[in-house]
């Protein structure tokens, strides 16, 4: 018997991988990782490489006996493993590219997680992962699965409804970068804010929020409104302010991700003209991953390089590192995850992910219940739900009809006509991830 | 005591009042009405004589003993009525035409019932309608309330929410005109023709369709799906036709409304270019009143004009008197009407309003339990849901920030600064109809 | 093709049968069957031959071209039916014998329907339901399963649950009586009376009572609670008055049934008393049939006998006839059945059965929308719920624990131990109608 | 101001007083309490002066700088308090032994909680209850009220929804007994088991336990199966062990008050075999709190006497202390309390109070998300809701046919006339205390 932890991460070869490596390292005395498998495809054999052997040096460096192993056999690594964390991207750069350019052409946000985008993102991450559930059943049932890989909410419900893993968690770093940027703005501690978040995964919302157990709501509503630029959004959103009287008589905390939906039209312009100057959301990553690959290469790098924080994925290691630690100890804190609703946001079906402040303990996160969403926020959430549901049965049928159908419902898709446009362009772009749309090749 | 019912008419001076006429002489044989009050305004006082004229001439005509009355007071036409009917528009077609041409300018649609143009409808209406129902609990507290005026089913759950009166019925002519138009294109008698409707005023859906009682809701969808051109649109909504697949993976029948949501830029393109060449809707549809009332003056008029029927408010009479009848005689068939939701669609709060097919009994409507709605069409229902509700509370408290809130929420609407910028031009522009904003002058 | 519809009736050689009979005799004119097909078991032939030939007496004394069939055929008689009705006993009155004198025994009531006698009547049925459900499956899918076999409500939710029929009714003469009792005692016509009734089968409450549509529901309560006698209590149940307030207090009006868990020690006094005198229930109607029987054997019969009604099963074949008729004629009257919940009444499970007003239609029931149930009723029908629930759980697993699960958790079980002691000896006496439990024989 | 916390003990001459002063003293480096205003009623004033005097001198004893005020003016006592506990008895032990003993004299169970009994301690409660919070929300609006006074859930239930103190708790030390009880049996500390518990007070299940976060809830089940005597059950209820069969087919940890209903014959035989011998609980109660207060006399004594735990209030401190000092650190672990339900258990509305596991924090108790019941449990506690819902009105209004009501549909009581029977002689016998039934004497 190991005595330690082993964790499978599958996506091993992305630039995240030393914000997770550095969290282990920090961690180590309380949470005894064993061996870390770093898996990859054939296709990021050379960049898993790159970031392992980084790993590796970090690992050494910090002296904690972790073993870093680097792998293309998938099965592999999940066998006994007691945590898979997955990061990976079905099409890489390259098809997230797509999915924000082809709909730019029609006017319309790609919005790579709720939007048309994510939808493609969904469809060819779908599959992907309930072949990964099939494994992990067969070769490590007791584990838990912790997602990354974005559509995280899409793609945690499609786990839940689709495969035999239940033991999934779909992790964001959303929540934690929020209350971050709060406390930062207040200028106190962040462990003395604790805010209640319900809603979806890029959809959640900020009911509450305390300071030493104390309602501040109110305060920090007005502090939001009274910002220019509020400061808690993610670095890969433009931060475009609210409007003040919005946000007050909204009454809870919009995450960045609301941006678009309720400033679809200041969005669309910003995301033109930042396209027109630098190209697409993705090719700007592409640039800071190639740099970020460029300075992992050197072989006197054995800490994770500053310049990753850039990358937009701040918190990130926090996150997961923070969760696998509280279940593996029964920790029973709060963190927001997406995991199954059962009641705890009324008006959602009981089978939905959902992303919500839990206790975390060591049977996996336990909702606190939220009643029901407030009125004026209720109907987006449920309409993203809709299309979240409706995206999930076109990844699992591959029907072209509910493909439309999920493209058509989507907020920022705004006519039929420009849905089958759009719809027919991006099949035909993703034709070699989509299996299920177009058969193995 | 009187030995047949009475009627009260609120907006009795409206060029539809020949239609609800002619629906009391064609059924007075099953429905024993002996008076009917039409009420107007100072303001409405040449409209309601030349039309309350032509009701007189069409009672003669017809040789049935109803007494019409004309009358400014309203208090007269309430005591101890049996029915009252609400037709009113507060401000008139010059306030539609504000509701549709404000918003255009900023490349939003108005829809006057579900987009920025319902809330202002609403906004206006609200107050005098809570009016109504003050004096109907002290002049006829037994009196039924079938409402008309639009936005029909946020009239009818703020009277629900906000009044004393709970026998309110809020009736639109839609769901009959897509059954008629259904039983057309199948060649059939529309009495054979039955359709299951759920959802809100102007965004009911037909889940299921049966003819004989065998359910031909796919043939039905497939005709649809077939459609340039679906004849089941009413005929002041532009008829675009749906993308097949689109209708076909929905599943269920959309409502013409539903253009404006799934069609929202096709839709705008349409209205510009329409606006650009004969004036908003209000224009065209003041010029169709215009010509009416010219007609309607003539002495030798004594029937209800053909020309009515282009005006759009086509089985208008049919509903209403449809109804009033399976009231009065406990008729137990099965109507479409905006009542209190009560369970019969799931994820709906139970005080709001529904529009569900419903038995109609002597106690009133009974809704034919629904189920929750199909995945796809659950979010858009839920948005408009947050976006009425919101609506009534601003309406209500004349607050500022929630009637920006509504704007904001409201789908057509992409943006919080745009919203802001229609909220504000709209209020100015409709100050002598918002005295909860602006206070009574 | 036929020309009629073809009937086939499940339990054929039962009393009732010439209620039946009767039934599509007197509506032939609207309701054109042409086939009667009574079914038995090999151990039911000789009554099955009486009462058949008493059928085509009256069939050929009525002259209505009605064939009536006699089969132990199963098969052969619902091949192609359009209705299968189902009023089969597994194990005949020696059964219920023992359903109701085992527990009595141990001071409790056996209740044939929702107590411990229930319990069994449904582990002897459902197995078989479940078999005549596959037949049907295979030999006429498109038919409707009208089921009269007790405990109709379990009965019922178990083919929902656990079969491919979902074209299935239960039905009850209960509501009907009610109707037709409280009519009686108003001294008005039954049409003009409609009850609200909600709830599970034997365990319905009237919500609402209207005359002419006109609620009377006070005045209802208050005579009921005024009564010595209900006399709306079906005749094989003791009709012993109810404590005025409490029926005042409860708001709404219980059935015959109800007495069971409102007034267990007083019934129990009675039963035992009864039991004492005449036998248990069962035994008396043994003799009742013993006695129809001899009478139905007589050649010059050919009409059904009066004597039929003292049996208990007044409106039986009104119920039956009427329900078969409007799903025939698409008829959307309002009949009292068992169904799918769905949502019609709050809190009680979609998928299970409730027993509630519906309108007819010809795709089959619709119910109305009740909402939730009053305070004070809600708990003991979702005891009732949770009784049914494991006790279908308990049939169709043939596990022991969970029978004894379901008897300790019915309200006429007092105890744990006297649970154990009852299940043993009635697992045991009718050891050879359990093949779930004890294999087949 | 104050340097330490205020709190206000209604009741403070309980002989259970020493146990909630223990509690301060031992957590005061945590939990910095100030002052202490024990308060009680005229009548009680013997036993607040020995029982506050032995709490100064365990005050003084410990070196604590806690000041123990003694008064009889309620308003002094709650002024700016920090957290109010209620401990208080209407009519003392004399009334609790008639909620016993008439009951019984019908071979009715009293149960003073969820029984006829609770309905009355419920009905003389109430309105005083409702008075504190009156003084509460004028005195110390942000206090916490902390209510110990049994039928804790239903009073608890009672201020939710009738008064304006939205922050109220109801505690009861239960399930701090079955966790410990069970920890016990496995030779564990009580810290490494997690007991999910969800239903009502006195009336709540152990739906999954957990020894270090690993599920070992079969195991908990088949070890309380296999006892002769549970071992978890509280020292004032007979405990007779389970049927092994019913309670592995549960499949969850009942409560000790779950024998009331699933075992009332063997427990009414055991009350009553035991009162024969020893008088009514109340009176056994009776002479260990004359034995207690004979004790606290002595001046020498300056500790919690050993005899105390013998009066069944064990861990009460515990769960007094635990849950205040959780509060006021915003501790966020998990505590089962009475709480709003808010949607934590599906089924039971969201105003009611239920007793969940919960987090603790600052804000108050956040319920764990439970979904639904268990099916098999579903009915009881839904039975149980249902008679405190009727009981809570009947105690506001003092209407007598809905207390009539509440009696009658309580499971321990089997008929309305002997629930007639035993409500009158009991209102008669609390008729002192019952103002709103009697007017005010």
């Amino acid at each position: 018997m190991r005595n330690g932890l082993k964790i499978a991460t599958i996506g091993g070869g992305s630039s995240y991988t030393p914000e997770l490596i550095e969290g282990f390292i920090k961690r180590h005395h309380e949470l005894p990782v064993s061996e870390i498998w770093l898996v990859d495809v054939e296709e990021g054999k050379e960049k898993l490489d790159i970031v392992g052997n980084l790993a590796k040096r970090m690992v050494e460096k910090a002296g904690v006996p972790i073993a870093v192993h680097l792998t293309l056999d998938r099965r592999e690594a999940l066998r006994d493993a007691d945590f898979v964390t997955t990061q990976f991207r079905v099409g890489g750069l390259a098809a997230r590219m797509k999915d924000e350019a082809i709909p730019l052409k029609y006017d319309v946000i790609g919005q790579e997680t709720n939007g048309p985008g994510g939808l493609f993102k969904a469809l060819r991450t779908i599959p992907v992962i309930l072949d990964i559930c099939k494994e992990m059943e067969e070769l490590c049932p007791q584990a838990w699965l912790i997602n990354f890989t974005n559509p995280a909410g899409i793609v945690t419900e499609a786990v839940l409804r689709y495969s035999p893993v239940k033991k999934v968690i779909g992790l964001c770093n959303g929540p934690i970068g929020i209350t971050m940027g709060i406390a930062d703005q207040l200028g106190v501690e962040p462990e003395r804010v604790r805010i209640d978040f319900a809603g979806l995964n890029h959809m959640s919302y900020g009911l509450k929020t305390t300071l030493d157990g104390k309602d501040i709501s109110e305060r920090v509503i007005a502090m939001l409104a009274g910002w220019e630029r509020d400061g808690i959004t993610a670095k890969n959103i433009a931060d475009v302010g609210w409007v003040p009287e919005f946000v007050e008589a909204l009454g809870v905390i919009p995450c960045g991700y609301h941006r678009y939906y309720y400033q679809t039209s200041t969005m669309l312009a910003k995301i033109k003209e930042e396209t027109e100057r630098s190209g697409t959301r993705a090719e700007v990553v592409k640039r800071l991953e190639d740099e970020l690959f460029e300075l992992y290469q050197d072989p006197d790098l054995n800490v994770k390089p500053k310049q990753l924080e850039r990358r937009g994925g701040a918190y990130y290691s926090e996150a997961a590192v923070q969760l696998i630690h509280s279940i593996h100890t029964d920790k029973r804190d709060i963190q927001v995850v997406n995991t199954r609703n059962n009641g705890a946001i009324a008006s959602i079906p009981d089978d939905s992910a959902v992303e919500v402040s839990c206790i975390i303990t060591k049977e996996g996160p336990r909702p606190l219940t939220m009643g029901d969403l407030p009125v004026p926020v209720r109907g987006l959430v449920q309409q993203i739900k809709s299309f979240e549901r409706v995206t999930i049965d076109a990844a699992v049928t591959g029907d072209y009809r509910t493909a439309l159908l999920a493209m058509t419902i989507n907020p920022l898709v705004h006519s039929d006509t420009v849905a089958k446009l759009i719809l027919d362009e991006m099949l035909e772009a993703h034709r070699a991830h989509l299996p299920q749309f177009f058969g193995v090749s």
